[in-house]
């Protein structure tokens, strides 16, 4: 165990995290937007792989945009570190970026202690993870998911079209299929990331090691009713929106508690009435429910009871109804030697831990289909991302780097 | 009763509510935009204003807007029959604008018949009764319930100043005590208006003869928990403001059956998460609560009762609460001798008709506070209005109209 005392510069790391987060740092909200294919998410790709071949790593970018820099053997199979670079709107300052940086700086402190890997280490900030355009695009090229058809069609929300952001982002859609890795390549995969929940803080745990990703089920309702007036309509006269959207959120507890797994999470977190005026019955309710769990199987009997209490309720108010399945996303198992090679780490390096699940999508659920892949998590502070508020205190964070380098050498020594 | 056998005159009644209607009309809504003091709002009263002065009725408007055309003796107390030209943004084609065009008509069927009243009418088309300024000013200036401090700093919901707005339309704001009319002067006040709910049809009712007009109550809560991941965050970890929002709701129907009466009204119309988002937790829920009863003390119990759960809301789900009481208007009873003096019009025109409350506010409810005033209602289809699908038929037009002008001729004989 030669290296067993190689730890990251913390120095350095914090110098690359703060490289990336001077693109697209919004002074009035204090989050950063690097939407993907934006102008900030290419400049931060280019800076980014620029700063790899400062250092004299072996990089390219593939035609999604994802960022890889090699290091040690130029031929035969490797393995693959990173995150994404992409960010939500107003997202903070660690959802990815600190995945990507810490890659970085483990391969950069495994170059300094003259360590020669058994096979090559590829460095990658992948691209548009965070579904602007309703994937996740940059590791679903990597292993073939990407079809032409969908890269051919997709829209953001504002309905821009795929293709055309990264055409203005200089990249050709048509040469998606060529991302795609070999699984004769690819060893395993491995990423850090923010654990966006609150479990870690709240167990006092400095690490999480995931074992499975969830399954995400999205649906949106649409209830039709009569957009009444308050006042001269009596209660039971009414067909109200929102009475029905009541029902089928109020009955949310008591279908996890029936059918659901202490994994189950079932969310209402958009909402739009119309006409959504105060002295006027919602003549229609729109809204989304995602449930999540780590068995298929849960998430299909909660999708199926919701269906249930919606059409209950909408019979109950007199409402027309419609659900549409809008994305489907299956749980994932993750490596399991991965999960063990961070477990020795971990316990190696003396920090306290948990398996468990993650809760939020990954590259590494999506990298697992082509390679064994591992999910490592830092404590997020109260639980928040997707936010300016996002923050992970530095001691986790370099312990965070360091379970990634101590695990990266395992795979490769 | 040598009157008995006047009646309005069908045509003429439509060709005013189509001059009316030529006024805000939307040709991609279907829809009537007569918002308080625009442009067409202003051109429609001057339009209603040649009109009866065409008729060779003694015409004014006063400092808030309000149409007056007075048939009869030039002095002495007068009569007072109309109802509002203003209408909400895409408002129907009958909401306000039928009172005052049936006034209007029944005060030239007298004249047409040579009556003679004892006292004289005065037809008014009052301005600003859908509160797009949060009041209705053209009864509260002439009854004495609008001060110059309100005046002054009322604003709608774009932040257009109420002042600047009477400004635009060639109205001066500091003159609007000057609209208020002496008890002495107005012997009663008399209205028309649609039903706007479904109760009517629903009953097989040509007439409602409205007995009193429910209070209103506008509560606007604010819920603030933590805007966190879907699927990181374990539902017992959540401070979901929607969740708090969906308890608050659910509640309704029960505080009905435990504390209102058939006359209980409580809706949330508006509703606005923040961030609106699919995967995230609602971090804010604002939303607006309206309470309306017949009774003052019904109406306390009911706003008592939400915020107590509200605040068990907040608590179980680890929120903060605001709860800001936006406006209050009390129950108003109606003039007992004007219900009276329609009830035996109507039966002598051979109509249905029943008593019943008023679920909307009228700006009878606010003449009430000068002079005795009367409320009568015609049929709603289908119980909408505020938009462009509000209908009444025809027969229920004329019976309405001859309704109030036989009441009419009950007050002035």
């Amino acid at each position: 165990m030669k290296h067993a005392t190689v730890s990251v510069d913390g120095t350095r790391l914090k110098s690359l995290l703060d490289g990336v987060n001077q693109f697209g740092f919004s002074p009035e909200t204090g989050g950063y937007n690097r939407l993907a294919f934006s102008e900030s998410d290419m400049a931060c790709r280019n800076w980014f792989m620029e700063k790899m071949q400062a250092e004299g790593l072996d990089v390219r970018m593939d035609p999604v945009g994802n960022v890889f820099g090699r290091f040690g053997p130029a031929d035969g199979p490797c393995v693959i570190v990173g995150s994404h670079l992409d960010t939500v709107a107003d997202g903070g300052a660690f959802d990815g970026s600190l995945g990507a940086c810490a890659a970085l700086e483990a391969a950069l402190a495994l170059r300094d202690a003259n360590y020669a890997p058994s096979c090559a280490i590829e460095v990658v900030a992948t691209s548009e993870e965070e579904g602007r355009f309703g994937g996740m695009l940059g590791s679903q090229a990597m292993t073939g998911q990407a079809s032409l058809d969908w890269v051919n069609s997709a829209r953001d929300s504002d309905g821009v079209l795929l293709k055309e952001a990264m055409r203005v982002a200089g990249l050709d859609w048509a040469r998606v299929p060529e991302a795609r890795r070999s699984p004769q390549d690819v060893k395993a995969f491995l990423e850090l990331h923010i654990e966006q929940g609150p479990v870690l803080e709240r167990a006092g745990c400095a690490i999480g090691i995931a074992e499975e990703v969830s399954g995400v089920c999205y649906l949106e309702v649409q209830l039709s009713g009569v957009a009444n007036h308050s006042g001269t309509t009596p209660m039971d006269l009414r067909c109200d929106a929102f009475a029905g959207l009541t029902d089928i959120s109020a009955s949310i507890p008591e279908l996890i508690a029936k059918l659901g797994t202490e994994q189950s999470r079932i969310t209402i977190g958009k909402v739009d009435l119309v006409p959504n005026h105060p002295h006027t019955i919602a003549g229609r309710a729109t809204f989304s429910i995602i449930i999540r769990d780590t068995s298929r199987d849960v998430m299909c009997a909660l999708r199926d009871a919701m269906q249930r209490r919606a059409e209950d309720a909408a019979e109950r108010h007199g409402l027309t109804f419609t659900l549409t399945p809008k994305s489907w996303l299956d749980p994932q198992k993750l490596a399991l030697e991965l999960a063990e090679a961070t477990e020795h780490a971990v316990k190696e390096l003396g920090l306290t831990y948990q398996r468990m699940p993650s809760g939020a999508g990954h590259d590494a659920q999506t990298m697992q289909t082509l390679c064994p892949s591992g999910l490592i998590f830092i404590p997020s502070q109260r639980g928040i991302s997707h936010s300016p508020e996002e923050y992970s205190v530095w001691s986790d964070i370099e312990n965070g780097a360091n379970a990634l380098l101590h695990t990266l050498i395992k795979l490769t020594s």
